[in-house]
């Protein structure tokens, strides 16, 4: 008799963003003429630029005559894509070529990588967080049991992004020690990035732990203060402990297009009773079985984001979002109210007006001045009495909505 | 202390491939001249058609402006491409939209889809056999330990295609019940097909013991002949019982494009200690959280294979593949070499000749023939003094290598 993996069971089910999907509809089923502004949703709307869009044309007809067609490509990715990212995004960090893998997302290499562990470690998960780290544990067995009266789950270590801790902790914050710690920077939600100094104390800890962190840096192209490192592999030691992904979804807005990788260093090692396994020769292996490679046509968008146009092209995208993010941040200031993130990355996080709900300040958001942003706690527990909006949108409409909140901004500080 | 999942280990090298090359390379360097014919490759040769490729310009110049730029698509797939398959695929098999999930590739599907099941279970499988279905049943856990006397998984139940069972077993032949049964028809590597009476005893044989059957029909398209189905939804009751994979990739040329679907019968129960849970809502959920959706591009591409057009220019194609299989089995067949499949299918299943080994074999096709094919006792035990041969290659080629073998047929006959 075929059974269940009983690991899906102790999901809980995630109804954030449709629930933000059945609100927003049923406003407008009262209210059909509002003129709604989304400053919630976590994807790109800036076109691809033209340079890259001639390439995907161009791959395109290769597949059309027998001489230029290309069948299956290697699984773990073009050369000519990984040499133009070993070039250009690790020049100076001693990486090799066989540890980049490209793939078709920083979601599914952060979900695929927990397969190389064994089930019974400690993992260590950000609290708030990007929802899919704590679902693909919870699914691949690590995250044992939920708690309902904790809201948590038995064997996860929570990282606790608080405003205490400037929304970057330290692992001497810990209770106790993880065997896989997972750290995004630039935050997905809080926006907030990890100094190096930081980053140099995690990858310490996790050298003297034998722990291994997995570092999600899809937004590091938000990065502006020069201090913040871009990649993990800049701070010392770290090829023995981190496993870093890079995406260029954001980054050149390919979330429709599907492009990632993954840097699996062959300096780090994972115990087996005393022996000592490579990991890279294991996501290798993992890769080759479960995986087909990326898109000819996406590898070779990918391959010109790095061209002479391409890279301008991408840093005007980037120079619109972030410009969004200013007068997001600037808003939300003018009239008083605390927000983190925003200057090195596209999410702001504010502090909601009086500490209400952050449900409460959806409703009033929406409501009142016909914005949509995503309440905190959708995210972990931590995030309750926070609120992101995201730079992703159109700017006239940014100005806007700040517009509206600047004008009526009594309202929100009557709330209690 | 982070641990390795140990199911890694249990992994026996595949040198099938890698064993070919380097033989090959050998053989080069000793006789530079040689003009050597490959037909050992599971690759489509032929390019994508003009109709596809221009649909695949039209989208990637879609993303090059605001108002019809795509970022994040469904992670089931856009429903333009699903309701296609739907008319197309199965217009009166009772399958519902939301039974069709669009991927990046069968392979991915057929071995992520275990996540959904208990490790406990028994899993069926071939053998012979495409190698990923008992490598991620390895990996997963499901497999068991590995016997090295009895070259088998302690806890696999292999399904015998054997010349007494004309490569066609039936569900009586098994000597143990399990719970998920892998079917593959045409069937890779043997080439041949499962008929419609036979899958009735499999359908029945799963739903009387609460098994699943994946069916795996990534090479539907070849088939000729009408009685054979192409879709295990023919049979009656399958919807209660077996999950379908189907591709683009030899159908249509897409191994480079990546485009797949997998169908999900909402009738479908997993048990849970009494209780039953749907697999499409757990694939659904899986889906959801661990993938990101398919390329827009490549699913515009796989929409515009059902234009007239589309489906003119590749039925040109899979006729050049099956001529070549009819050349192959001719060819063989001609000097008294029995084979299987070529018919339904673009793989040709040879005896070797007095029963030799394939490894033998295979040395002197390249060696006297500067012909290259692959081994049977690569794809499992039963393979042994068995060859595959595919019909993918050039037809010129195809005839040359079939006029080689004709030619010095003594040579073959006098092996032992």
């Amino acid at each position: 008799m075929i059974k269940i993996n009983k690991n899906f069971l102790e999901l809980q089910d995630n109804y954030l963003f449709s629930n933000i999907n059945k609100k927003v509809e049923s406003y407008l089923e009262k209210n059909p003429n509002a003129n709604i502004i989304k400053l919630g949703i976590g994807d790109v709307t800036r076109p691809i630029p033209s340079s890259i869009v001639e390439k995907m044309k161009k791959a395109a007809e290769e597949m059309q005559y027998e001489d230029s067609f290309r069948g299956y490509g290697p699984e773990q990715g073009y050369e000519f894509l990984r040499k133009k990212i070993l070039e250009s995004e690790y020049k100076d960090l001693d990486i090799d070529l066989d540890e980049i893998f490209i793939s078709d997302g920083a979601k599914c290499d952060t979900v695929n990588i927990i397969e190389l562990f064994d089930k019974d470690i400690k993992v260590g998960i950000p609290n708030p967080v990007y929802p899919v780290y704590l679902d693909s544990n919870i699914i691949y067995g690590t995250s044992g049991k939920y708690i309902v009266e904790k809201n948590e789950y038995e064997n996860i270590i929570y990282i606790n992004f608080t405003e205490e801790n400037n929304f970057e902790p330290l692992p001497e914050e810990l209770e106790q020690i993880p065997d896989l710690i997972y750290i995004c920077s630039p935050n997905n939600p809080t926006g907030t990035v990890m100094k190096k100094d930081n980053l140099e104390k995690w990858v310490k800890f996790a050298k003297k732990n034998n722990s291994i962190i997995l570092f999600d840096a899809a937004y590091e192209a938000f990065i502006k203060d020069e201090d913040i490192p871009h990649s993990i592999y800049e701070v010392s030691g770290a090829k023995e402990v981190a496993i870093e992904f890079k995406s260029f979804s954001k980054t050149a807005g390919f979330t429709g297009l599907r492009c990632a990788y993954t840097i699996v260093p062959k300096n780090i090692r994972i115990m087996n009773d005393g022996k000592e396994v490579s990991s890279n020769k294991l996501w290798n292996r993992r890769q080759s079985t479960k995986f087909n490679g990326v898109s000819y046509i996406t590898q070779r968008a990918a391959e010109s984001v790095y061209t002479e146009e391409g890279k301008k092209e991408i840093k005007d995208n980037i120079t619109y979002y972030m410009e969004n993010a200013k007068i997001i941040k600037n808003g939300l200031e003018e009239i008083g109210i605390k927000t983190f993130g925003g200057v090195n990355s596209p999410y702001i996080w504010m502090k909601t007006p009086n500490g209400i709900e952050s449900w409460r300040f959806f409703d009033v958001l929406l409501e009142e001045y016909n914005i949509v942003g995503t309440p905190g706690v959708g995210f972990g527990t931590n995030g309750e009495g926070f609120f992101r909006l995201t730079a992703f949108g159109n700017k006239f409409k940014t100005i806007e909505a700040m517009e509206r909140l600047i004008s009526k901004k009594e309202i929100i500080f009557d709330l209690i």
